[in-house]
């Protein structure tokens, strides 16, 4: 059965509080004495209008269940992005409301793919909207990948049930409340350093917030045109790759570092083999750019940068990877798709689901030697129980599905071989820049409008885990 | 145990069968009185002084374990293309030893990629040998894939065990022996009908066996430039199209169909959904073709001629596909990957797995709904066990990897991106022409010689279900 009121009601309340996060940048464009104030009252004005009615229509005791959850969480994203694109859109600085919802669903999906084709155009209020809505993403994404999907059974993240610190309750809420609260403790903690190393570095605080967002949320919405390219500081760059690094883990690591006990990052497989495989890459790339283009053309902080950019899916740039051999190209396109760490913000498939699935496939091997012998994926100390490997196996066949209908749906729109790859890889890892005529130095401005649409979907599914967005397709999930 | 002397034995046996074999395209060659014929006797020769010795001192009781199944596989393959490509490389028609591997590997693999840049310079004996390769790879793939891997436990295999007519019993030598004889039998026969239909259809009598070796292998090899679309006759690419999906479908039907039970193949969910996907994705590059290109472009007959050739992957051609657009080529490498029926020549993932794989995938979905109910796998009125659903889901992963790595490779060697996607989708699938600079119109000459070998080795895993070869790479395998 689904809970259509208490859906509502939860909805509506996720509504009211988007009222009290705009008073934010509506300071920030009142400071500032721009044209967009009025934008976000307007916002603000239409939210209540349709949030404030529904809410207390559904008042009353909140019962919630397995598929009121899936509900919740693909609505709640959506109706973020659907209202999230109003500021844009009657600013007037983004005319058309495709575009503006492609930007809003690319922020708060934490994809960081842009329509704009000059982003300094923006006034302040604006840009601060755009890099928030990464920000709020970030810590919903933590919330759901640490708390929400373990509870509906999603992929492989019931792994981190047991990770998560706290008592394991019987109901629902309580156990949720308590993990998002110690989860926004750290969130919100990492963000002040980080924009304060930022402040530090030379950025002023506007730009220090900004890519704070951008960073912790694995985003890459940046203030400049040039990205961080623009601010040509080797501190800021390797400010923003450690800062990186920490958003492409685990969290449920960060809040026991904040409790002292440093050394849980270097008893995580996970964490050893996302550092081992930003190595490997990077060392691979060098080689591969040193060979081919020589050494004018080599910096390895840029090529670091472009890296941990990449496998963490927040997409800022220092450099054009398009530049690069074709070689380098196809090891960052693979790089997307591992993404970051499970129970951090970043997206793709995750690292632990490649080390099961490799491990998977290597016990599929030995047992056609061993027709009888039961062959067990271990992840460090810890056996992954069958059925997980299996669903871990559905999603990534769901996954790459998913990602062949989307090259076959783009290549529907005419464009080359590298757009279709880059873009599909691009949207549904949530990394935001992709290749072609997407690449770093472009944007998505130029897609036909259908096209547009079709990626935002692919954002919503990729950050969500795919199966909390397929099941709404599956006819039994709408039977009683 | 491996049981080395058991092994080379068999594999000597099999050296001295392709002396027995060469006889054929000698005496084609002195019929036309070329000077290919030395060659022949050369590498008959060959085989003699290295298969003789080995199988004199080899003899004794044969005694084979699934170990040995695997080494007796996929070196009795290498084999065959090491010394099968001698004619070639002893003539000094194809003067570098390497591609003459790559076109044996090729035709073993009834794979039809070829290094040759005018095909019709080479004599009728040599061009006999090089169609006659596949027609003995693809008798060899049916014995493989219906009596050998089943035994061996390969991804999803097993399945057919039971279609396999005749009795089950303990030995492993008398079952793969009646079962060869019988198929044998049906794969001779449908060919006789063929190569007597391109006859009266207009061809000589020894192009009309060419072709059959090709349409019968799912290989692809032609005895022209221009492949089947040199002979310019609606009737011919007709028989072949009618013929490929013959050769595309699972020989225990042919088999029953044969005893009188032609109703097999409509009661068979793999074939009915082979026939479903070539309707498919005809009537869709029809109306792609049809809207991007306009009625002129169009013909009905190539493009269902080239869906049938890419889906069963024997890869003849009757039309550049390579001007189509851009979606419709992902459409064809989409069928490339389907690949043809299990138990068939056809090469690919086999449909069969991509029906199991999605039905799993959809359960996994709905595994979400109900986290404690149990879904089954089913097709047609079988369920298939939960172990082969595993299996499966590991071989397709492996199988990805596989390609992933494959691109990889070939983007090392400085290709671009379509021609790095279409040479390892046309090699792992055993199609043959692919994309880019190695598409219909062109050929494989071009590429680095590593490219080369590592092609082959893609045609050979892709063409052994991967686990054959891949098993060979575990440790474990080589402990006593």
């Amino acid at each position: 059965m689904i809970h259509y009121r208490s859906i509502f009601h939860v909805l509506s309340a996720l509504l009211l509080f988007m009222i009290v996060v705009l008073i934010i940048p509506l300071l920030i464009s009142f400071n500032f004495a721009e044209p967009d104030e009025i934008a976000f009252l307007q916002t603000m004005g239409v939210l209540l209008i349709v949030a404030l009615p529904l809410f207390l229509l559904t008042r009353g005791e909140v019962t919630l269940d397995i598929k009121d959850g899936f509900l919740i969480v693909t609505l709640g994203w959506t109706l973020y992005a659907l209202f999230g694109a109003l500021p844009f859109y009657f600013s007037g600085f983004i005319p058309s409301y495709t575009d503006a919802f492609f930007e809003t669903m690319s922020g708060f999906t934490t994809t960081g793919a842009s329509i704009l084709t000059d982003i300094e155009a923006l006034p302040e209020g604006l840009l601060f909207w755009r890099s928030l809505t990464h920000w709020l993403g970030g810590m919903g994404i933590i919330l759901l990948s640490l708390a929400i999907l373990p509870l509906l059974g999603i992929g492989g993240m019931q792994l981190f049930k047991a990770e998560v610190p706290g008592p394991t309750p019987d109901r629902l809420t309580p156990r949720i409340k308590h993990t998002a609260e110690l989860l926004w403790v750290v969130y919100v903690a990492i963000s002040v350093i980080e924009a304060v190393a930022l402040k530090l570095a030379g950025m002023n605080w506007f730009d220090a917030w900004c890519h704070t967002f951008g960073t912790m949320a694995t985003g890459g919405f940046s203030t400049k045109n040039a990205s961080v390219g623009a601010f040509n500081s080797g501190l800021i760059d390797y400010i923003i790759i450690v800062f990186m690094i920490i958003a492409g883990t685990n969290f449920s690591l960060h809040y026991r570092a904040f409790k002292g006990k440093f050394f849980s990052y270097f008893k995580d497989p996970e964490t050893l083999t996302f550092m081992a495989i930003i190595l490997a890459a990077t060392v691979f790339i060098a080689i591969d750019i040193l060979s081919i283009l020589g050494y004018e053309q080599f910096s390895f902080r840029h090529v670091l940068f472009q890296v941990v950019s990449i496998i963490t899916t927040t997409g800022y740039g220092t450099s054009d990877y398009e530049q690069w051999p074709i070689l380098s190209k196809v090891v960052l396109i693979i790089l997307m798709y591992f993404g970051g760490c499970a129970g951090s913000t970043g997206g793709g498939m995750k690292i632990i689901r490649s080390i099961i699935l490799f491990k998977f496939a290597i016990n599929q091997v030995k047992q056609l030697l061993h027709p009888n012998a039961v062959f067990v994926v271990r992840v460090g100390k810890r056996s992954v129980p069958q059925e997980i490997v299996t669903n871990i196996a559905g999603f990534t066949l769901l996954y790459i599905l998913l990602s062949i209908i989307g090259v076959l749906f783009m290549s529907g729109l005419g464009l080359n071989w590298e757009t279709c790859i880059g873009s599909v890889a691009a949207t549904i890892n949530n990394i935001g820049p992709g290749f072609g005529s997407v690449g770093p130095t472009e944007n998505y401005a130029h897609l036909p409008l259908i096209g547009k649409w079709f990626l935002s979907f692919l954002m919503l599914a990729g950050r969500l885990e795919i199966y909390t967005v397929l099941v709404l397709f599956v006819p039994i999930f709408w039977k009683r």
